[in-house]
């Protein structure tokens, strides 16, 4: 007898083996009792024959509920009907514990409700299912950068000052220094990293105390930054193409039944591993005034923008080479256009929006400060980062990804919310 | 010509490549300049010889000073004296900024001087070392764990309640929600994650708002918090063996350079891979006593403690089963004796101490209920976690590693503000 899990049955079929986990689902009918056991690799329906069993065993077997946590011998065979399942022929039971009535059923429950027993509601296959995808893209994202040179460097949480504005921070008291404030992004700190590692990333928990509520807001997530010496901005480019690609190929390969739970489109997908298209922002403005759009030439891209410029594309699309107005202070100006800057946003497709924002960073000195001071930031809490202009400044880039909104493009569902274990959002703390 | 980067220069010896980087160090003598040249993936000298550059270009570069920024173009071969090393002749160089003066110089200087230019402090070798040592540990961690079957669950940062008493947490405004505090660990909610997945972890920062000013304390610090169902106390330290091992093994193999800068004794570290130690917490009291310390029976172990069980020994070793009014509400009693806990700690040898602290989890509600009852918790903020042991509840075990410890020891440096890129301590914010 072998102890195993699910996942690994093919390797065991007409063996005695044993597995241990849960009741996803149970009926009986006469001498027979079927059960959807689950262990966290995987699904499986498990028969129980009663004069195999005996009737006191069989009888237990019988009072299983949903939920309950048991440990089932049996020997796993192909299933009569459908190719690439198993099932198993109980040789015998031991119940762990018979669960209480399990709150979620097979009823529609409204997403409050499915919220506040997240813990629970974490169990069912579309969440299970996402949570896979969320581990194979997070290790996806840092595969590629590893192969590409980057070296992780973990920006702070605990910051004395604000990357974009305060107005959308989180604040505490930190001991005797006075205030601090949760990170929104590691960027400004990666800065000071590739000048000893040379390509740096962080991944890790940001937050934005915006009173958002939308499908695509979440008040703490997980955000991957990463930059580059020597990269300017259309290598910068080439790189998040090059990363976006791999991850959708890397969730195609590994993640086939996870995203069969989701019914995603894989063909959508697998379309857009294809060279990306690229569109200046005059560009983009043009075509969606041509469609109707109120954006001005200054204009940022609206909710509506987004979804015109990718409802028809096979692949992500860049915006690129933005008005200097509407961006941040830190991007480099166009050489070609000093009214633009070297920033660009990536769209994904189907009308989904915005999944990565990058640009080439500003390293001269004088005109960053210059710029700081147009935009009424305070300088002295700045001072390291202007520092990193004064000795050894070089060209460099970068990009940063939410991990929840690549999530939620590439598993096709509804609702940011899905995407991580325990969201957090303006009216949701708890559990 | 090609561009390359100096850890690929072998594949490169007698042809002409171009690097860019910076200057670690310069002297010239003559009619040749010495360029000590470091471009993030490693180091290399560079010399120039003043009738192959031209009397201009030559001047250009004697003026170069530490740190600034440049590209050189040449022709790299064997090092003449020190095998596996390698030196440039320089047939190009483009200054890409003359830096400032810089501020960290070869004088030594005090930790708050270096702490306060941290932005600069990473560029320095031993900085570069642990840094890039960091990264190697941390997927060591991901790597072995996602080998034996764990997912990644990234719990929440945010939490409504505390895991372990209040008085050492951050807290904030959440919103019209009341307060919120910035989590100490995860692992309440990694006991959801197994739930659904099997065997899972996190691995982000947590925060202790402690007024400790000691060189192994950080206000912010990675955390990896490992559940694993059906695991139960010895199989969790087989794991948490396993893992550490597997750990010493990767940084032997692929930080070899990083290791020698840091003037790690590398065979220490090697001699630690070998079978851990294990003794109960009444076996260590006993050893502790008969060599003059005043631990007491249900005492735990000081710092001094810790020193004095692992000096002498050249692997880890496990303190297991505590009396359970020193440990947290959470771990299982000991079934032969219910004064006592399923818990371990993992102490690093050479005097460091603990490394891991782990143990087997309460599974039965009522045990767990009267527990928390008896330790005044309020029991309504975990009700959720309750829930887990009325709805399928199983054995289940859980061990968490603080990142920049195991560095810490690792590395062999002596505070552990090093190990992180911006060490957030109680007189420590900026940058």
């Amino acid at each position: 007898m072998t102890d195993t899990c699910v996942k690994d049955i093919p390797a065991h079929l007409g063996k005695e083996i044993r597995l241990k986990g849960w009741v996803r689902n149970i009926r009986h009918s006469g001498k027979l009792l079927f059960i959807i056991f689950r262990d966290g690799s995987g699904e499986v329906q498990a028969v129980a024959f009663k004069p195999d069993l005996g009737d006191d065993l069989f009888e237990q077997a019988k009072r299983l509920t949903l939920e309950s946590s048991l440990i089932i011998t049996g020997i796993p065979k192909q299933h009569q009907k459908l190719t690439g399942s198993y099932e198993i022929s109980i040789t015998g039971i031991e119940v762990v514990q018979y669960a209480d009535e399990y709150p979620i059923g097979k009823k529609e429950h409204g997403p409050d409700f499915l919220l506040s027993n997240r813990h629970l509601w974490l169990r069912s296959s579309k969440q299970w299912a996402i949570l896979r995808l969320r581990h194979a893209v997070y290790f996806a994202i840092c595969n590629y950068l590893n192969d590409h040179g980057f070296f992780r460097f973990d920006s702070p949480i605990l910051t004395p000052n604000a990357c974009e504005g305060t107005t959308t921070l989180f604040e505490l008291d930190y001991f005797d220094e006075g205030k601090a404030y949760l990170s929104q992004s590691g960027q400004l700190y990666l800065e000071t990293g590739i000048m000893s590692l040379g390509r740096v990333y962080d991944f890790g928990p940001v937050f934005r105390a915006e009173r958002s509520k939308t499908r695509k807001h979440l008040t703490e997530f997980w955000m991957m930054d990463a930059e580059a010496a020597y990269v300017e901005h259309d290598e910068n480019m080439q790189i998040q193409e090059g990363l976006i690609r791999y991850v959708i190929r890397t969730v195609l390969d590994k993640c086939a039944s996870e995203l069969k739970i989701l019914e995603r489109d894989t063909e959508r997908l697998r379309r857009a591993d294809a060279p990306f298209k690229r569109m200046t922002h005059a560009e983009a403005v043009a075509f969606l005034q041509a469609k109707g759009s109120g954006i001005t030439r200054h204009g940022d891209l609206g909710a509506q923008d987004e979804v015109t410029l990718t409802a028809d594309s096979d692949v992500p699309v860049f915006v690129e080479r933005w008005p200097k107005e509407i961006k941040a202070f830190y991007m480099k100006r166009d050489p070609a256009n000093p009214d633009l800057v070297l920033g660009n946003d990536l769209l994904a497709p189907e009308g989904f929006g915005e999944i990565i924002g990058g640009s080439q960073r500003e390293d001269d000195h004088d005109l960053l400060l210059s710029r700081m001071k147009a935009e009424n930031m305070p300088i002295e809490p700045y001072q390291w980062f202007l520092d990193l202009r004064k000795y050894g400044s070089v060209p460099h880039s970068g990009f940063g990804i939410g991990l929840e909104r690549l999530i939620t493009w590439m598993s096709g569902i509804h609702h940011i919310r899905e995407t991580i274990p325990f969201p957090r959002m303006i009216y949701r703390i708890y559990p």
